[in-house]
């Protein structure tokens, strides 16, 4: 109760004397902005901490919250056949069951094959161990499970190429794994693929104070390169809840999001080179630090959000921002949506260049967080409001940005854009801020089983999906909404105590139907791994989706790079 | 003259005084910072006129001056043989004499073409005029001309995939042509093929003022896109000096720089979707205009800078930033190449988010300008100094960025970083310090005959360059160095009183060696185009460009598309 009670409310209101309270604060109370000292340590900890409740939320390895859900998704799950003919893959729930065939064309692991690879990589880099082989075989959510035999862990470019040449020889299947954080089922194999994993690749190469560019091994840890910058006095272009596990090779290969990206841009425009082994061993050293290049295609783009099945990225070379000092976060609410989405673009008129951060929560969100998270407080009691919005300002100069900050308040609290809000004074307030933002995928995972959507809509539709949603589902589950609201960024996710077939038809396809017609992406950020590789029509058109198989003919031609994921196995086997 | 004293010099100093300069005016002198209302006039007007400048100094068919340069060029050109077998192309500086085959395999035009052509189009579509021929053969630099017979004009996306696919069966070759405002000789014909003008495709469709997404045609002129979206309260994420001329199209074609890279980020950033068709009229659906979209490969960045070799683009969804209010302009000067160098890390530091253009001349440059250009004057005389740094700011709050620039300059000047410098205080200023920047190409240009190359390179190694082409040339050459610092990005031109094959051999295939021995680009932003289509080994891989080959072919199978530019014309023959 004392942390409660230390909460400073900064720009409570229950009445019109909203101006006064502003206005009465900035002369009678102290400051509310932290210093940069502090800031930099504060953003340190708290993300470190997010990320380890996040992780351990998201972990089935470390999570005891998370069996009896497991035991959910087994009881969930469907048949499951031979390995070696067919199989019905499992898929517990968040999309309608997915029935893989296995391609014949791939062969199975022999002996020989065991020799050359501990003859290129040792034997302590040629994995059988069962523990380790249930971890990679199983990606985080428990929703996909592979049977994988072999997994090798490559110290070198040249040895992923020799390893990648022989299993193009070969014709064996292979997953390229990074941290396996993946919640579309991309980094599992589906039946028996060789794992690589990229994790011993994880040497810092290089860094330029002058251009601010990282070289890396795919391998990093992406906290681990965070705290490499750290110390440099720069930052990572892109944050995400998994960053202690998730690795960098990986974000680029999934074209990871987060919470940056509205402030730095995509991956598409960070990333200024890469070093990549196509299928057949070949390596792509497209590893340049420029930030202008214009000779010729810039095939590193292929390779980024392709989800390993193209090519397998070795290197990476990442345009990094300096560290700004300055960090404000205000936890705010709406009463309805249309206040929020003005809100949006006074924040993008008004903060400029200094917002980094506008995330959104629905009232059901808040619920529940409230009800299933230990320790957190509604910062704006007594009642729930209707909308939730995250907004958080860097820059260089903190009385700037509180200054812009505060009369960007001033001006939508007197507009009515703003029901109530509070800036946080210190590290401890932002902490429990951003808790309750990255705490709710942890606290869906406690209230029952989840059907889980990533989507890109145009902002001014993105909440229609929820509420039609709602009154599609009625009392048969509890439909929340949040996200990335700064780059339409939308995770729908609907809640229920059990899995229930009847809740999933009720929702696909027509989750993805609405997202179509709206021209909104079935994935936004999460790519489309194993879980929606079937349904990219829904976002792309016939005549992309036959170039996209081309290509992946033309670099993978007997189609062993993480084979059943982003294009639909049937246009692959299919169109010769 | 009157003009001259008004100026007003705000952080001069050449004595130790410079502080008390600095803070003698802050509290003694107006301030130097206009309003944000009359800085938007100023954007405007001052940017319209540079852009007038530049256009009448590079537009041979409107610039009297060029004229004698003309004569040179043709003086210095080499045999030109026939259009129907082989040919000798023209290449008159800059590079070294390109030999170039025509394919045979490439048909003629002959009047069934002309009818079809005239169904499909309407007969004012279908262009044979000699005046508008002769226009659309010619690059802006007269150093490229063809021989095309034939200009298509279409209105639709459907025209162009007409036309496309009619020549993908006659085996027609085509060039397809925004503004025509390329430096590179990749805007216009080689030999006869057919002149495909997206002009007439000039709609703007959609602007959303919640995301800032604007969608249009590709035949878009960018300065009539700028002005559309001044009017609501946005800017174009880029900025070039023929803006008035060039077309979206073209630019991302291109994938065109300019100033605002530093602050905005590349088109690969930028650009959130594209409606393309491929050579065999196939039309590509992906005009997205979401912010994020993880599902599959993002095939929009391999038709981005490709030069018009892989497709057409017809459509264009961009991401446009919100104008901010206030614009600050420095004209600084700098002892040594190392001081520029701290001068960009303090900057991007210091100056963090309100950093929008850094750009760099040396005193020949400088030189060059103030003898060459009528009305242009030292904005720090009476001396030429060895370094000067153009520093713009662009923010929401100008009390907010004008004390970060003085901050900013008062440290630098204190270490000695900064020699002498200036603020302008007005658009008139502003306008004049830009204009010496932005009027060294027609400085250039009048003092004689140019060996022009665009180069990315790490900054630290930037004018290391310059300095050994310098001493490489001697008195044969005057060696000037240029550019957007900020980016990496040099222009580096030689220039002498008439053309010499001697001074070419001093420089080529020198620059590219030394570039390419530093993992620079040899080039940065404008392109391959016919110039540098066989040096682009240089900058990329053998592997890599072996697979731009396979991609090429892939998309263009019969070659039609911008023939014998981006990608040597003997690997697109020898390689099957």
């Amino acid at each position: 109760m004392e942390k409660r009670k230390a909460t400073c409310y900064v720009i409570r209101r229950s009445s019109k004397c909203l101006f006064d309270h502003l206005f009465h604060r900035t002369f009678d109370e102290p400051p509310l902005q932290w210093n940069s000292g502090s800031m930099r340590n504060f953003v340190g900890a708290f993300k470190q901490l997010s990320s380890q409740v996040e992780q351990a939320s998201r972990n089935p390895f470390t999570s005891s919250y998370l069996s009896s859900n497991v035991a959910d998704f087994n009881h969930a799950s469907t048949t499951k056949c031979s390995q070696r003919s067919f199989s019905l893959w499992r898929r517990f729930y968040g999309s309608a069951a997915t029935l893989i065939q296995k391609n014949l064309a791939f062969s199975d692991i022999n002996s020989d094959d065991i020799s050359y690879f501990k003859n290129i990589l040792g034997d302590e880099n040629v994995v059988h161990d069962a523990d380790r082989l249930q971890v990679a075989n199983t990606d985080w959510l428990h929703q996909y499970k592979g049977s994988s035999k072999l997994m090798l862990t490559p110290r070198s470019t040249e040895e992923v190429s020799q390893i990648l040449k022989y299993c193009s020889t070969r014709c064996l299947a292979v997953v390229p794994q990074g941290g396996n954080t993946g919640l579309v089922g991309g980094s599992v194999p589906v039946f028996n693929e060789v794992i690589i994993n990229m994790g011993l690749m994880n040497k810092i190469i290089s860094f330029d104070q002058v251009s601010g560019v990282l070289v890396c091994e795919a391998g990093c840890i992406l906290e681990n390169l965070e705290s490499f910058l750290d110390n440099e006095g720069f930052i990572m272009p892109l944050d995400l809840a998994a960053k202690g596990s998730c690795q960098i090779g990986g974000n680029i290969s999934t074209n990871a999001g987060g919470v940056r990206l509205v402030c730095y841009g995509s991956l598409h425009g960070n990333v200024l080179g890469l070093e990549a082994v196509l299928a057949n061993g070949t390596v792509l050293d497209m590893l340049g630090t420029l930030r202008k290049d214009n000779t010729g295609y810039d095939l590193k783009h292929l390779i980024i959000g392709s989800e390993g099945s193209l090519g397998i990225i070795t290197k990476v070379s990442i345009l990094t921002p300096p560290k700004l000092s300055a960090i404000n976060l205000a936890f705010l609410a709406c009463n309805d949506y249309l206040s929020c989405q003005k809100l949006l673009l006074e924040a993008k008129r008004k903060l400029g260049e200094v917002l980094s951060a506008f995330e959104l929560l629905d009232s059901q969100s808040m619920d529940l967080v409230l009800n299933h998270l230990e320790g957190v407080r509604n910062p704006l009691p007594p009642s729930v409001h209707n909308f939730y919005v995250l907004i958080e300002t860097t820059g260089s100069d903190e009385s700037h940005d509180k200054e812009k900050l505060e009369a960007f308040l001033f001006c939508s609290m007197g507009s009515g854009l703003i029901s109530d809000g509070v800036i946080a004074q210190d590290i401890n307030q932002a902490s429990s801020f951003w808790r309750i933002r990255e705490g709710i995928s942890e606290a869906l995972m406690k209230a029952g089983v989840i059907y889980s959507y990533d989507l890109s809509l145009p902002v001014e539709k993105m909440y229609d999906l929820v509420e039609e949603m709602r009154m599609r589902l009625g009392h048969s589950a509890k439909v929340i909404g949040f996200g990335h609201m700064g780059d339409g960024n939308l995770h729908l996710v609907m809640s229920a105590p059990k899995y229930d077939d009847a809740i999933l038809a009720q929702i696909e396809p027509f989750v993805y139907e609405w997202t179509s017609k709206h021209r909104g992406s079935i994935s936004a950020e999460h790519g489309l791994g194993l879980m929606k590789a079937n349904e990219i029509h829904y976002s792309k058109s016939p005549e992309v989706v036959q170039l996209m198989v081309s290509i992946k003919k033309l670099l993978d031609a007997n189609g062993i790079l993480n084979p059943y994921k982003v294009l639909p196995h049937s246009l692959l086997r299919l169109s010769g």
